[in-house]
Parts: structure tokens; sequence; C-alpha cells
């Protein structure tokens, strides 16, 4: 089984290439689970409209990685663990190195305590794989803009906060574990691009 | 202005000798807040709930622990800080120590990692003095069960788990920014030692 995790900014075509990843997986008869962060579980999702709404009282940076901890914790041990354990591969849409990237290049959090935190609600666990599907600024603001859905809290944040966020997931990436690809591509070519990296790592 | 936290287990009589201190700070013009955990906010009171419904899908330890630590951040920026720079009194009922009892002394998470994530949590903000009033776990769950109120997810655990709760207190109150009373003592016994004790470091 594999741990794959797929980031990159909103409207970057993470859920379109997981759905296509996960037909692949489907004919190949590679049983799997898709699932995304924040969420994962009933308190997760709680947690997660908490943390993205509008209304109501914001949470301060701390609390709100904190509460992305909590349902990360929650996550792991009750969906990711369970389902790696039973010998199922794994479809994540953002996990830690989201964390990295929003509160530590987004919020300023320090990266050494986002890291401590992300180890401890994770219990160690890391991806086989991360996938970034890299994507601009500004070209995440003019996709997101063209969804029939109102913006949350993280996505009504300021083109500054989502450069930052692009920078962190840039850097993360340079790491072996990590694929980038070029997400202003059409989702046909980034969808032959990682087969034919899990190919390369005969994953498939 | 000074800082001073509440602990014991449920019954121990905290709210009441909160209660009675507040009304000595009025009558000396002190100006001061009272204020609780988990809550002390509405997201921290969000918070509170789903840590401690009994229904729903109940957080694993690591979650339940960081769930805890966002209310904190909350409750400290929002509330405790602004209360202190405004030179109020802060009366809290429960603070970080009751992670460590709870967390670690009850749940078995590492003391170390309780203490990281306090810190990380209050910004490394400590009480002035703790008051901790010391009950056995057999006499917190008569005094419980005498109350007119479902147990909540935290008193529905056995005696065991209390009592090693209630251990971590006592080795925690070896610190001498604590000071220990006997809760099976009437409460004006227990108003006057607390009060003899703040004369005594010349806060009143």
């Amino acid at each position: 089984m594999k741990f794959i995790v797929f980031e990159g900014l909103d409207g970057s075509g993470k859920t379109t290439l997981i759905k296509k990843l996960s037909q692949e997986l489907d004919q190949s008869r590679i049983h799997h689970i898709h699932t995304r962060e924040p969420g994962g579980s009933k308190l997760g999702d709680e947690l997660r409209h908490m943390i993205l709404r509008t209304e109501g009282e914001a949470p301060v940076p701390r609390a709100e990685l904190l509460m992305y901890e909590a349902a990360r914790a929650q996550h792991v041990d009750r969906l990711i663990r369970p389902a790696l354990a039973d010998k199922k591969w794994v479809l994540c849409d953002r996990f830690s190195a989201s964390s990295i990237a929003f509160q530590s290049g987004g919020r300023h959090i320090s990266e050494d305590q986002v890291t401590w935190l992300n180890q401890f609600a994770t219990g160690h666990l890391e991806p086989d794989l991360t996938v970034l599907l890299d994507l601009s600024a500004e070209e995440s603001e003019k996709r997101r803009s063209g969804r029939n859905e109102a913006a949350d809290r993280m996505e009504k944040e300021d083109r500054d906060f989502h450069e930052r966020i692009r920078k962190s997931f840039l850097k993360q990436a340079e790491s072996p574990t990590w694929l980038t690809l070029n997400a202003a591509l059409n989702v046909e070519t980034l969808h032959s691009q990682l087969m034919h990296h899990l190919r390369g790592l005969k994953w498939l």
C-alpha cells in the first residue's frame, strides 16, 4: 500500500487529479480510499467548518493550527492508519505539508513549531509520495473566483499570503519524495505525468 | 495584576472558592475577571462542547489534547492577556496544569509533549499562583454523583483515571508557585486559608 498526498493552492486541480488516479487504481483492482484535510472524520469535518467559516469568532493563528492538528490526529488514527493496515492505498487531499505552507509560510508561525506539531499529530506518519500541483497565486485566485461558491476564510486572504504558501510548497518539494507538476497544464497531461512517475517507481 | 488559577478534580469546590475570592476583590475594588477552561471565548465554548459531549465521535487522546490547547490559545490571546494588559486580575478555573494532569497523568501522553504544547498554546504565559483543591477520587465521585447533571466524557472515566489525575496535581503542586488546600474542609475555612496566603504574599 502507498500513502499519496496531493498539495497545492486552491484551484490547482487536486480533486480532479485524485479522481483520475482513483479510476486508474480501480481498473488495476488496487484497493484505496480518497480522503481530505481538514476532515476525513465526523469530528474532522466539524473542525473544518469551525476553521474555514467566515462568520463567527475566527481562531487566532495558534488556535487555527492546533485545530488543524487535532483534525489530523483524528484522521490519522481513525482513517489513514487503519486503511494502510488494511493494505489499502490512501489518496489524501492535503496533509502536514499544508500546515507548513499555510501556518508557517502564510501565518508566520515558526517552521520548527509546525513540524513538531505535525509529528505529534501524525505520530510521525509521512506520505510515501507528495504530488505538488504548482500554480501561481494569481492563477489560483482566477480559478477560485470562477467557482460558484463563497470564498472560505483561507481563500479570502490576500495574494501575498497565497504567494508565501506557494513558495513554501516549492521549497518543501525539493525533497526526493515529492513530485512537482505544473498545474497550468491540462488534466490529461498532468495525469499521464503522474502515471509515468508511479510506473517509474514500480508502484503500478 | 495577578493571574490565579484554580485546579482540582471535579467537585473539589473551585467555582465556589473563586466566587468568594471575587467578592473579596470587589470589596477591595480590585478589577478582575472570572473565567474557565476549556472555554472563555465563543470558539472555546464550542470546542468545550465537542470535547466533553458523550454522544457523537469521541476525539482520540492526541486530538483531545490539541483541541484543549486550541481553546487555550484562543483564551490566552482574546481574554487573559488583554485583561492582564488592562491591569485586571484573572481568576481562572483550570489552565495548563489540567492538561498535564488529565492528558499526561490520565491519558498517558508524555509530560514533555504536553508541556511543549502548553507553552506553545499560552506563548509561555504562566500563572502567578495556582491553587490546588486537593480531593480524593472517591470523594470527587461522590460529590459529582450528587449533582443534578449528566456526567461529561471526562467525568465518566473510572476512578483509577481520576486517581492518576490527583497524583499529577499533587506532584505539580510541589512547585513554590502553588498553594495546596484540603478540599474536604468547609468553604469558609478554605477561603480564609486562601486569604491568609494572599496577604502573606502582600497581594492584598
